[in-house]
């Protein structure tokens, strides 16, 4: 158990980056201090911040801190136990500091998903090497404590699959174009004057950034080195409204899911558009808010829910970490000793699943048939077909088509069948489906 | 960080109550030796098991383990480090046992949620007198890692809320009797025939199991000493599926809901019907599925959602538990010292809400004129009103009413007054709304 707060030495903190997090978590410290140290038994104090300007008005006192120009100074000063990393981006000043933090001893919590979906198998071996803890609860879907669930709520399981929506910035934008009937280029502006997206959108669009929390999720849930190089990625760019709107009349809404999995062949990552059931807890799912579902064997499937970012879920992050490590728990960062995160075979496109797809067929005769039977030829049964008016082109007909659950290499096969009938007007929309 | 599997001593469990959690551990322990192991940095192995009958066919092998008649000898055994309590029962052998090892200084992990609602305060602090763990995240929500989440995710918050469904049973009850159209009668009946009652069903159906669990997620959350004796408990044993169908046409379901709140006049805690909206997380769970939602000053609101009960969900959660001592994770039992837990002041029906109410009125003319000038004088205004068909009795008209937010004392005013009137046929049913 904690002892009293006065029998322990206060845990001292240098915090480097103060954006919005680190302004969250310098508030959470200030206004609840006797609160932290009654519920980890020490008292948890900041020693010295860095950050880019040191004059800016945060809406914070920090004048009481030293402070540091060089997150490497601040990393490895006399005053500082753990090194809260706040900057940001996979290399450069985050990872100098991380470095240098950790080959001192030093404990560090960083929300750096980017950094540890890149460098975190090193990390974990360089803090293992010296006895520091290195925590990321921040760096996967801001506020909900999933990497704790996963890593010890759920430390009896094998994990069977990991899923999630855990991009607001995506979320907020499909939502938009569903709920207000607007185009993907019309609901980006308006998210990027609202500030809502990265300094590079394609961080955000491009999945890239729910891609780096989904590798870092699937280490942990199946006990594998980081690699988000192997991960499948496709952003909602090419998303329509048309589609989001077919999707919508066919019970469907369209989510930017990840899905991990170890299959018979492999470690499947995937981050990209799919359908998902409309009611379902994914298909509800509205705007900035997050979800991660976590599938054990024991367990069978959890559901966790709530906001992926912003100043107070991602700090309540960060201090969950920050109050372990004053409480004195230590967990290896993925789960086990980073020498036993084994390397994973990638597996592409391993698991079937139905596939929804839309076309314009050029008005033919057969048009329709010749289609179903390319899919037919590829092994490729179908669900469900509905065939539009040619309200807009009298030369046109749109059609959507559900399929059954296939293989991708079988819907590819069906696909480039389609394309041979020349009864195509456009190349197909292929999205796949996910009964999640 | 937990050191190699060999470096460490192995943690020696003996568990006392073989039934279906019990035996869900043993195979966990037994099939996942070497994951776990690598997992914690150590072995975890069982030294000893008592149960009530030694011969019964568990589908487990435990020959391997010795055998104690009596629970209090198992926890004294020298083999056992960590006593593993799953007889349930609020008194009686599972108390006299957790009692002794903690007093001879043994970690203790228990699913027995009306234990530690009774005696949790005194069990805590025997617990800490000896420098002990007690820990109980299978009590609550099966394998939902809510005293996790709650305990440590989110340590950083100041918790203004909980909510949940977390009794099983009940929620299959209301499930079945909407999707259906059958009576709490029958759906209670088929429930005892399938096994999923307790032996005395009061503890599911009168929402005395759920109101336990509420207890201790309050205790934690709001830093309080459990106080079960003062909560508003109600069951769903009068839910009629008259008012199931009522709800259900106003776009609620209704849901045996808990909520814990710490409010200006002390702690609020109800285990009540409500009525929540039907495409509310809440409203959309089904069957035994448990949901927890969480509240927080800093993070917002997260939502948890898993199976309730069972096997392997409920051995998941305790070996979560069990795995954390082997990793040396050590947390006050909720959350803070034993000593520093308050003793709240109980604030019964302090938030308002708005109320679903269901009447038969005479046929007598003006009778609806009278019954809203009746809520009227108490300060109850009326958000929806319905008058139904008399189909059934052309002397009575059903008439649904769902108020505004009003405080339970104007709502029992308006009720009385509404018997008042001379015009009721029977009495009118309030169940209060929740948007959750």
């Amino acid at each position: 158990m904690p002892n009293t707060p006065s029998s322990q030495a206060p845990l001292r903190l240098g915090i480097a980056g103060l954006g919005t997090v680190g302004v969250g978590v310098i508030k959470i410290i200030q206004r609840k201090a006797n609160l932290l140290a009654q519920r980890t038994g020490r008292s948890v104090v900041i020693s010295a911040v860095s950050a880019r300007s040191r004059d800016k008005d945060r809406g914070v006192t920090i004048s009481g801190y030293a402070w540091e120009d060089d997150p490497v100074a601040l990393a490895l000063r006399d005053d500082v136990d753990l090194f809260v990393e706040l900057m940001g981006g996979s290399d450069g000043p985050a990872k100098a500091a991380t470095e240098a933090a950790l080959a001192a001893g030093k404990d560090v919590v960083t929300a750096n998903k980017a950094m540890l979906a890149h460098h975190g198998q090193m990390l974990a071996e360089k803090a293992e090497a010296k006895g520091a803890a290195l925590r990321f609860e921040a760096a996967v879907a801001g506020g909900i404590p999933v990497i704790k669930a996963l890593t010890e709520g759920l430390a009896g399981n094998r994990i069977e699959r990991i899923a999630g929506v855990m991009n607001g910035t995506c979320n907020y934008i499909l939502t938009r174009m569903e709920n207000e009937g607007l185009s993907y280029d019309e609901v980006f502006e308006a998210a990027k004057a609202l500030g809502y997206l990265e300094a590079d959108p394609t961080l955000d669009v491009g999945g890239i950034d729910a891609g780096h929390k989904l590798a870092l999720l699937a280490a942990i849930g199946f006990g594998t080195q980081v690699d988000f190089d192997n991960m499948v990625l496709e952003g909602i760019e090419r998303i329509t409204i048309e589609d989001i709107r077919h999707a919508a009349d066919m019970g469907y809404r369209i989510k930017l899911l990840g899905v991990a999995q170890m299959t018979g062949r492999g470690l499947e990552q995937r981050m990209t558009p799919c359908l998902v059931p409309a009611l379902s807890p994914l298909g509800q799912l509205e705007n900035a808010t997050n979800m991660c579902v976590l599938e054990g064997d024991e367990v069978g499937q959890i559901v966790l829910r709530g906001a992926g970012a912003g100043e107070g879920p991602t700090a309540s992050a960060v201090m969950s970490d920050v109050l372990d490590i004053a409480r004195g728990i230590r967990v290896p960062t993925f789960g086990v000793p980073a020498a036993a995160l084994e390397k994973s075979t990638p597996a592409v496109a391993a698991t079937p699943a139905p596939y929804y797809l839309r076309m314009s067929l050029l008005d033919k005769p057969g048009a329709l048939a010749k289609i179903a039977a390319a899919l037919g030829d590829a092994g490729v049964s179908i669900d469900r077909m509905r065939q539009y008016g040619q309200d807009v082109n009298p030369e046109v007909a749109p059609v959507l088509i559900v399929t059954d659950a296939t293989s991708r290499a079988s819907l590819d096969a069906a696909l480039d069948g389609m394309k041979a009938t020349g009864v195509l007007a456009t190349n197909p929309v292929a999205i796949r489906i996910e009964n999640l």
